[in-house]
Parts: structure tokens; sequence; C-alpha cells
């Protein structure tokens, strides 16, 4: 009985994380070193290259390896053409740094294209062909996928979902475009919203909101609906734009509860055509904080079969 | 020397149109009727018939019969689910009611799609595999062709990109959605709008606006710009869904000549991703008003080749 396995790797802010899978989706082993300070590609490369090193010494049968990474990837030319998070990163050729210290089958891809495909393969969006990804979380991220194959658009960047408009004349977003829905939900606003909607100049992370929501706040309830609301409200473009049949919502602040995603299905089943919203199904992602190096590891699965 | 031939129907709320073409997309014949008043299923339905019977009596070389209607076409179940130009249609089997009397193959299909498909193989949209078609007249219909297939969605609904939004707290669309870029464009409010923006209540039609813009109205050429950063707003929110190579823009409101270009642009160059607003070609449709009959007799050759 042969057993291929897949190495995915999750390059984040804070942390990189991998895996090693089997063609099951099951985890065999994971580690996760923080991401070195500073984020200069030199250390980063580096600190990816003992991750891969030191996982595949203990796991041979490793057919290939699948990155994650946020900002825009050119999986065609290999490259990270921009990261909001990474400053300074403009066009670094980090597959071809990492392939000159790495033999393994390697393959590049947004972050966010792999959290979809890992919950289309083994999480919430498993019986769909048609669905986009949403990550809530520091920034919004998302990803399409159309029947069953992730759509990456005519140069590698469809799926910018965050930085839809839900309002022309609304502000402006650091990526140059006004109203974006990450401009609203991304951690930084949500905070600085909440600390206005709650009165309260202490809220310094979502989950104190969703503590104080939990508790009965209704201050607290009544914003992480108006956030859900607003996410819905994109998600209604999305629907008529798509046709998807789910979303899939993940990050942190998909964590918020039962009030977000009640804002969320308000605004669906208020604005968009009747026939689709009751077609769609909007759903939370269900694997968790592996979900973006598990996607990796689909990827890495892919470029070992191609050899 | 054989010529395969197809005939193209285009439903429209004016006026029933059909063409005979042959495989390189040359008009060999074209007839025009008017919707009969009332619009009622079998009144439609027979027009369509004869015009039907009429054609392929001089022309027996037709392999199969495309017809594009406005609104939601279930391609699958063959029916108009609903149809916002036709009162009272609702999950009409048009196809069924039109093969009853018709013996060739015949497909359904929506009627901006049908534009679309025609601009991606003969006019504006020729060189490219990513492309999203945008029809503005009466309403604000949408269409998205992806690696060189329509892209029809989970339920033959993919598309309406006349119903994205751009203002989630802005004016309610009759489609149930608020803030709908057809809430601003179509032609009924633009009329509206034209009539406030330019201090004018004898405006009754979009061609006043351009006639005045083109004597170098500033007021005019204001507005026009107006309504094409509007429109271009939506663009910028499909350009980072979709990341296409081309949009393809056309309908009588496409016809308002270079300050509404000039509006659509602007507001791609100023607000998307820079390496996406360099990449995306803004083109006016070629093919005039026979497009849409156009397209629909490319789906008439695809009906027909399945046999």
């Amino acid at each position: 009985m042969s057993h291929k396995l897949s190495l995915g790797i999750d390059l984040g802010g804070t942390a990189i994380k991998a895996v090693v899978i089997d063609e099951s989706g099951n985890i065999l082993n994971s580690l996760q070193v923080d991401t070195p300070p500073g984020r200069a590609v030199n250390d980063v490369t580096q600190a990816i290259v003992d991750l891969i090193n030191s996982l595949y010494r203990d796991r041979p049968g490793i057919v290939g390896v699948g990155l994650g990474s946020p900002g825009l990837v050119d999986e065609g030319r290999k490259i990270i053409r921009f990261s909001p998070n990474f400053p300074g990163w403009q066009n670094v050729p980090l597959w071809k740094l990492i392939k000159e210290q790495v033999s393994l089958p390697l393959a590049l891809e947004n972050d966010v294209n792999c959290f979809a495909l890992a919950e289309h393969h083994w999480g919430a969006g498993r019986t769909f062909k048609h669905l986009l990804g949403l990550a809530v979380g520091t920034g919004v991220g998302g990803a399409v996928i159309l029947n069953d194959q992730l759509y990456r658009g005519s140069s590698g960047a469809a799926g910018e979902l965050g930085h839809v408009s839900v309002d022309l004349w609304g502000p402006k977003c650091p990526c140059g475009n006004f109203g974006c829905v990450e401009r609203y939900l991304g951690v930084q606003w949500f905070i600085e919203a909440a600390r206005e909607a709650l009165d309260d100049d202490q809220i310094s992370a979502p989950d104190q909101v969703s503590s104080l929501a939990a508790q009965g706040n209704q201050n607290a309830i009544a914003f992480l609906e108006n956030r859900g609301e607003i996410l819905g409200s994109a998600c209604v473009s999305l629907i008529h734009a798509f046709d998807p049949e789910a979303i899939i919502i993940g990050g942190g602040i998909a964590q918020s509860g039962e009030p977000f995603f009640r804002g969320i299905k308000r605004a669906i089943q208020e604005r968009a055509y009747p026939v689709l919203a009751d077609h769609v199904q909007v759903r939370s992602a269900k694997l968790g904080t592996s979900a973006g190096a598990i996607g990796a590891a689909i990827i890495g699965f892919e470029t070992g079969s191609l050899l």
C-alpha cells in the first residue's frame, strides 16, 4: 500500500504554518514557526526552506509542496506581485528563491484560494461545484471556485472579493478603491467601528465584541448584525454576478457567532433576486486555522502529479 | 461546398429581430416584427414561430435556431423564470411552446448572453478569452465569458451585472436590491437624473443628452462622465472579482460617446488595483443592434451540431 503525501505551507503575517497530509486530507504532521520579524524576503524564504527540509526528513513520501501566500500571486510567473501585509514585497520571485534550495515539485498560490480549495475538498464546501470563499480576518480575502476548479482570472488576480465596493462614495481603502467591504470588516476598521457603536474605547479585538454579544449586550448584537449586513450586501452583488451554490465564510471574524451570520443572511434574503436568495447556501467554514495549509497541500498534490 | 446556416432570434420589449447567418457570421437574411402589444405568451410564441417558418422556407440549410430572451432563462429546464419587461411571465415554458410547432433544433438563452457571445465571436471581444459584457439600455444587462465559454452559474442566472450594487444605502431598485447600477443607468433613471443635472424637463431620451454634450454643453458632458464613473465603479468591483481581460459595453446608452467612456475609464484608473487597471481593456461593442440576434444564431449552431 503506497501513501502519497503532500506538504502545504501557509505564509501569514504572524506565523508560517505547515502540514503534511495524505490523499484523504488527514493531517500527519503539522509545524508552525513565527514569521521572521521585519518579513524580509531572504529571512522568510529561509524559514520556509527550513520547514520543508525538516518535514521532508520525516516524511519521504511527500510528492509535492504547495505554498499559500497573501497578496497577488502570479501563478504563471511564480512571483508575488505585491502583498499588503509584507511591506516592500513587489514582484518577489518566491518560487525561484525556494526552488534554488529545494528539489521537490513546488507550486505557489494565493492563500485565500488555498483556504477555499480546502473547504471545497474536505470542509463546508464539499457538496458544491460553484462556490465563493470569503476569509474575514486582518483583511477580507476571497476566492472563486467554478465547476469544481479554482478560477484565477486572466492574470491570476480573480477573487479579490474584499475589494468589491459596497459604496462608491464610501471611505477610502488603502487599495485605492472606495467603500471596499474590507474597509468595514477588516480587523482594524471592525474594531474602530465597534468602539464607536458600543461607545467603548477598550475594545481591541473582535472577540471582545462577540463575548459582549453572547452576554446579551444589545449594542454588540446590533453591531455584529450590521457588519453581517454589510458583508451580506456585498454577497448580493456577488450572487448576481456569479450565481454560486454556496458562499463559505471563514477567518477570525467569522467566529463572531450567530448575530453576524444572521445579518449576512438577512441582507441576502432582503436584497437578492428571490430565486437566487433561496438557492444559495451561506456556510461557516469548517476546517479552522489549518484550512490554508491544507489547501496549499492540495496544490502540492497537483504539482507533484504533473511529473 | 456546403453552407451550414443558423437562425437567431432576439426577443425584445418592442421588436423581435431575426437573422440567418453562415458560419463566418455573415448575415444572409434579416427580418424584424413588432413585439405583439400586451406581450401575451401565446401571441409572442406565434410571432416567433411565424418568423422561423418564414425564414426557413427561404433557407433550408438552417441547422438550428437560437432564441435570446430577456430575463432569467433556465437553460436546463428551458423556461423563462421571469422577465422584468414582460409582465406576468413567470416560469413560461417558451422552449416547449415553440417546439410544438417547429421541428428544428432550438435553444433558449438570455439575450445579453447572446450579445456577449456575438461580440466575443465577431465583435469587440474577439481577441479575449475572459470578458464581461454590459448592455446599457432600457435596463443594464450583463454576461460573463470565461475561458472562451459563456459562464451561466449554478442555476443559469450568472451575469446579472446590472444588479451589482454600487451603494448599499442607495435608492431601491425594482429588483429588490438597493443602489443597483441599473438604478442609475437604466434609461428611466438616466433620464430622471439628466433632467435634474441639466435642469431641463424636456429631456426624454439619452441621445438628447449626448447631442447636447457634442455641442459642448458642459453640464451634459459632466453628467455623462458621472454616469460613466458610476458604471466604472461597478466595473472596478467586477474587475477585482473576475480579473477579466476586457469589458465590452453596448446598448443604446453606450452610444453616448466619449465623455461616458472617459468616466468609465477614469473610475477604473483611479479605483482598481493598478496592475489590473492597466491590464483590462474597456471597449465599445461593435456589432450594433443585431448583436443579440447574431449571438442567438451562434447558440443555434451549437444546438444544431449536437444532433
